[in-house]
């Protein structure tokens, strides 16, 4: 797949180089891909973003807008920039000038199908409407996923992403027009109903903060976040890359493949009987969590979350290590076998799952604590959680917790997975969507050190007659790593004090402490202290540090990076100060 | 002995607050110790120190010079800020008047040791003066150990920690005077000899740097140290507690206690042939790495490193895990065992060994690569490292990884050492020494992660003909997490851009890649950049990303703690660009 894409997309960046003229519909000609041509590409890339500034000045709001609802998907940003700058020269194209003129040939279903391959060119269809999609293919921020409309309907696709929805997505598909679906095949289509596979999703809680509703993704209000050591199930962020699954718990299967045993498939009964359940408190953490304060310094691909993608929950159900153990496990397997693979029950209309990875080493050391969970804060995992069994790997990003968990492999390489390979990995703040090699970082696993203020909110204001101020929020650090202090600071990180931290429900006794390298639930914490005489705003600053002494970074823009995950700098909310009034 | 130092502090500070005249040499008068004395002390302190600035200023010099040099302990700075603050009374007492114009009484050796206790005072002598210190245990920065030479002379402590040998400790013991001691016993005192321990300790590289002389505590010039991918031994820096110990390989012997199996003693020999010879190539690094940097900001106690207290070797020994496993160590002790000891053979004149202890699971878990090392870069392991045998923790800090190692101990609890309690401890930016309180942070362990320039170093100047400049360093990160990423900027930290590591000796290949948690050595990186057209000055900064992606912090100021451990933001060194004449 990956070789057809980067075919299709030297093939585009070829025609440029040589000065072609803008493709027809029946224009075919394909060339081999040389280095050079990959070259070429990067120059003309780069000459046309060479001034970033002024550039994305110009096309700033619908690139934004462009990118604020779109699915997570390699090159998204490459690919809205390659779309502008073919627009661009369209502009002073007599083709484009024709082509607007021209009425569009009426071209029937057999024709369409016809041009399913990058041979004969992809066409596809919408609303009655035939597009050449061939150019757009490399530039399609879902990825190669876009061929499977080949030669058919975009309907059913764009129902499952709800994200395409959008007046800019039409526009651009609009320039792609080569022709009208004939009366009698656009009939034909219309009797094949397109159920939206997310009519069956739970209700959920109406205090989230919806981020994207198809995929569901949504986070609780801060000062909710804060108010229990334990998140309530119904507010505990709720990150779905796909349709929400209904898995029947009767006819549930786990299949565990890859061990020296065959294939151990389990039903949900078996899992809870034949293996000890284990419990434990474990907080999950998005790779965006904060992902909106990146956004601020400059724009990055992904949802905006703000600072609750991150959730404190009990979660019980067997151990991955013995259930590896019963499928024939043992240290030899450890000799060729390096990563445990995820597979979910989620999947889009082509039958990809979610999936992800973990290293093995974390699957079946005894302290790793790796779950599969089938119950979360006591009762059974809600459907948004993984209903029934989902992974619960503590310390981890949250996208290797995978959900609606129905397949573990074995295996010497991690998931091949987009979401292992081409996302979920930090980059440096000088590297881009034209320069990124997503080969040359390793995916996320353990997160690193984490706090936020959840109270006061940014903008709030406090009155001079209540005297101090209170500030509350979580910390926490992935791999196990204990929060040993979070410093806050009322005058933006010159003076520093330290919060008192609990690791249990307010009013109750804290448990006992974690064995060291397993503490994988957050802290909550709090400072009261004096509003200063002089000061009319406060800008409130937190730092947590863990028991590896890491800290925090000060700032954002070192730490930025083109997906806008790991946005763990310190963080900051500035609060009025009003002076009392001197009436009564 | 805690108590007994609480006790004599706070009767310090309560003759203080009662405003009672100066102690005179028979004032044996003691009270019960109260929170409100406690209390009072704390306000003395805070109004003689709450204009912190003035006050450092005035007293900056002498300060710095006394600190400087100053042998790691608890208190050093709330000791000399005591001193200063009594000074100060002291001018404005007639009773220092008096005492100033009275010739000292003769006092016999028989009567000096009579006080040897703080019931009855704490009398020392010096070069054939008596001194009572009563007053000075409390503020030693050495600790109780002053308490050891009460009733008898200073000479031999002072010959084992040399740093007492300056001007201004001799004025500080000045003021404590209290007699002549008759001559006949100053004739005996003579006859002792006293010995200096330090005298057998071995011949060291001259191209290194040393902080301090006796203990030793050098580091090599960082160009020398990114040379080699494995730090020669003769330049690995050198970290010494106390005098190195004289150890007989063949009468050598180490203990193992606190497991079921009773007490376990092998020798060298058995300790070499009995337990497979394990081989890691691990980073040590001193806590205080990079200390100079905090003291730029304001001063801390303890040796001034600069960026070179960290070094790579490659270790051979046996596991410490089979070792424990042979002496009856089995899962069950883990029930009610958390910690594994270290005693080293290194003592003071009282016998204190140095000590540390790490956690349990570290030292038994088959991925932990604990060594009881006996060779360092393929040869015996030179005196100044640990000679015959030394633990090495990788991934853990230098003061866990104890030299002339004689004694293992698995036990509940922390080792009670001064270096395991009131060391290697890192605090909030605003603690300070009379707000201290050691039990309420974690000893440091795993250290964060941490990067330097190493070449070109700070001041230097480039040529504008060069035309590039080449920027080399070091990365690495504790607790076995691989450095992922370096960036370096030219700008100060505006822009950045990504350097080349290599993890072997330049020009070979890289070994295989180290499995995920015991990435325990280090990265040597390089960058080659044109010098900007513009710049007539380069500010380079370095910052390194490991495997949980945590990342430097930017800035010193809010990590400084008043021990000046953990120095880890990022690194920064300024290089001035020369313009070229243009003769010729």
């Amino acid at each position: 797949m990956l070789k057809i894409k980067m075919y299709t997309s030297a093939m585009l960046l070829l025609r440029r180089c040589h000065s072609l003229t803008r493709f027809g519909p029946l224009n075919t000609q394909r060339h081999q891909v040389t280095p050079a041509v990959v070259s070429c590409a990067v120059r003309l890339w780069s000459s046309s973003s060479e001034d970033g500034g002024s550039y994305q000045r110009a096309h700033g709001p619908r690139w934004r807008h462009g990118l604020a609802g779109l699915l997570a998907g390699t090159g998204a940003v490459l690919a809205y920039g390659l779309h502008h700058h073919k627009a661009e020269q369209q502009d002073s194209s007599t083709v484009q000038t024709i082509k607007k003129t021209s009425a569009f040939p009426i071209i029937s279903q057999e024709e369409v199908t016809t041009h399913r391959s990058l041979e004969h060119g992809i066409w596809v269809t919408f609303k009655g409407g035939v597009y050449d999609i061939t150019e757009f293919v490399a530039m399609h921020p879902g990825g190669d996923k876009i061929l499977l409309a080949a030669g058919g309907a975009l309907e059913p696709f764009w129902a499952l992403y709800a994200v395409h929805n959008q007046e800019h997505v039409l526009e651009m598909l609009s320039e792609y027009k080569v022709g009208e679906l004939s009366a009698e095949d656009v009939k034909k289509q219309r009797a094949i109903k397109t159920s939206d596979p997310y009519s069956t999703e739970p209700e959920r809680h109406p205090a989230l903060h919806i981020n994207n509703l198809k995929p569901f993704n949504a986070e609780p209000p801060p000062e909710l976040l804060s108010d229990s050591f334990i998140t309530p199930s119904a507010i505990f962020f709720k990150r779905n890359h796909l349709p929400v699954p209904q898995v029947d718990a009767a006819s549930y299967q786990l299949h565990i493949e890859g061990l020296p045993g065959g294939v151990l498939t389990l039903s949900l009964e078996e899992l809870k009987t034949r293996f000890p359940k284990h419990t434990i408190t474990a907080t999950l953490q998005c790779a965006g969590n904060r992902r909106s304060e990146m956004n601020k310094v400059k724009q990055v691909k992904g949802l905006n979350w703000g600072i609750a993608a991150i959730s404190n929950a009990t979660w019980g159900g067997a151990r991955l290590r013995d259930v590896l153990l019963a499928a024939g496990y043992s240290p030899d397997v450890a000799q060729r076998a390096f990563h445990v693979q995820f597979e979910g029950l989620d999947k889009d209309v082509t039958g990809t799952t979610y999936g992800a990875s973990i290293p093995l080493n974390k699957a079946v050391n005894e302290e790793g604590d790796v779950l599969l969970a089938y119950e979360m804060n006591g009762q059974d995992i809600p459907p948004d959680h993984g209903y029934p069994v989902r992974a619960v790997v503590p310390g981890t990003v949250g996208a290797r917790n995978v959900k609606w968990l129905g397949k573990i492999i074995v295996s010497a390489e991690e998931s091949s997975s987009h979401w292992q390979q081409n996302d979920y990995k930090g980059f440096a703040p000088g590297t881009d969507w034209d320069t990124v090699d997503f080969k040359s970082a390793p995916a996320i696993q353990e997160l690193p050190i984490q706090s936020a203020i959840t109270v006061p909110t940014d903008g709030a204001v406090v009155d001079r007659s209540s005297e101090e101020v209170t500030v509350k929020g979580y910390a926490w650090s992935g791999g196990g790593r204990e929060v040993v202090r979070v410093d806050v600071s009322l005058d933006g990180g010159k003076t520093w004090q330290v919060a008192q931290m609990r690791s249990s429900e307010k009013g109750q006794a804290p448990g006992p402490s974690p064995p060291p390298g397993r503490a994988w639930a957050w802290k909550l914490w709090e400072v009261t202290a004096p509003l200063p005489a002089e000061a009319q705003e406060l800008e409130i600053v937190c730092k947590a540090v863990d028991n590896s002494y890491n800290m925090q970074p000060d700032t954002v823009p070192p730490i930025w990076n083109l997906r806008g995950v790991l946005s763990n700098a310190w963080h900051r909310v500035k609060v009025e100060i009003r002076e009392d009034d001197n009436e009564e």
